[in-house]
């Protein structure tokens, strides 16, 4: 059995943990707001003909506020007739690839559930949820074969990069937190690593209690705190959280913790 | 039974049709040129837990020689170890779809097929193939759980936009052609229709032998031509295909068959 993508035993990196216990972002937390940030996806259903060929289609959502996704759709639509005859479905949603970025690095998230017609009493309540967040969905929303169909989420599938996975129970998703940095996330790396490098290092080695830091890379942010990568001399790898003193609200709050942080360091006597 | 998108009976616009029976490419054209002009799409197989329900997941693929999606994955994701258990499959690719336009309005296919390992002797070289178009899988293309997969594609559920789609059968896939002018075909709408809509007009005119033409859209654009819908005094509107006297090889060829045409209307005498 080859599950280990390739390592001779004994050629891995030899990794240090510092602080990786601490609080963070669960995977339900990832999922739960990667789907509420976006509003497209690949809903698979079962095929009439050949009957239960699985079979993808694209489809405008949005979450209710349970995080079940609603959709508004045609009964032209091969996904709706699939889905009357049998409510078994997934809806498969993805992070924005930057251009010439690895597509497996990128987080997506699959949900699985039951694809149903919302009842007639919440139709058009559901339909104006839907038409809010989504506008272009107003053209034909009021059209006699479009109605607004929900999907019941059972269970999950999250992938947050290459290599992080794993799956979600629905009661872990629906208590889960729409993560207000986690959006913001790839931004928030790439401008610490472009221009404050230095930074890392300081806040990796005080928590390490090393000065041998070679290099520190931000790999990771969210509400909790921040995850970084850094290397010392000789080859030894850390995986080093540093967490803020409260959740953070927004990149503001990232960016008002991180220089505290840095404060805090370079002048311990200073009242950051 | 309501297939109608809504339309109240002797309310939908009247049209005239000029030249749509001119060559033009084929729906297997629209779906075996953006399948080959797209690397990544939603894998749907059917999950191993619960058994049979439809599982979406991103995969890169390239398209080999027959048209035949190729795709290097591991047996430990689960697409993987669905398409193991049972090959069922699809993979749905769409077109980018601009910032707020409507995706429902933008093209897509769902090729379906059967879903299974390249044989040993034939990995290497489809491996090969696949790196060359996606250098970022040559990164893990040679770890021991990754090899490349080929769904065998039996038949495709190609939708063109709102409206328009239509089944498309395995041999008419095989045996259709990349169109060159397709990809392409946004930019020239919006060059045309934003800067060139007096030629619309006047191709119009000419084509449906009417001088009360009061606007001309251009809507499509293949090898074998352009489409326009224009609309005359009186509300009555004109789906007008203008054709190429050869078949266009691209962007350039098309600006050359339009620049001629319209000299032939304006100037009859000239040798365009």
């Amino acid at each position: 059995v080859t599950t280990d993508h390739g390592y001779v035993e004994g050629s891995a990196p030899v990794w240090e943990h510092h602080g990786t216990d601490l609080a963070r972002a669960s995977g339900a937390d990832h999922a739960r707001t990667l789907a509420a940030t976006q509003q497209r996806g690949a809903l698979s259903t079962l095929a009439l003909d050949p009957p239960g060929h699985p079979f993808g289609s694209v489809v405008s959502y949005v979450l209710d506020d349970g995080g079940h996704p609603l959709m508004v759709i045609s009964t032209m639509a091969e996904h709706t007739r699939n889905a009357a005859a049998d409510g078994r479905a997934s809806l498969m949603v993805s992070e924005p690839v930057a251009e010439g970025a690895d597509p497996l690095a990128s987080g997506r998230v699959t949900l699985l559930g039951t694809l149903g017609r919302v009842p007639d009493g919440e139709q058009a309540a559901a339909t104006a949820q839907v038409v809010a967040a989504l506008p272009g969905v107003g053209v034909y929303a009021g059209f006699s074969d479009f109605a607004c169909w929900r999907l019941a989420v059972t269970h999950l599938r999250w992938v947050g990069g290459f290599g992080r996975m794993s799956w979600i129970g629905v009661d872990d998703y629906l208590g889960a937190t729409v993560d207000p940095v986690l959006p913001r996330a790839a931004g928030i790396l790439a401008h610490m690593n472009a221009d404050h490098a230095d930074a890392g290092v300081l806040l990796c080695g005080r928590a390490v209690a090393r000065d041998d830091l070679e290099r520190a890379t931000m790999v990771g942010a969210d509400r909790f705190g921040v995850d970084y990568e850094a290397t010392a001399a000789g080859g030894v790898h850390h995986a080093v959280r540093i967490p803020f003193p409260e959740p953070a609200g927004g990149v503001d709050d990232v960016r008002r913790h991180l220089v505290a942080a840095v404060r805090a360091v370079r002048d311990p006597d200073s009242h950051a």
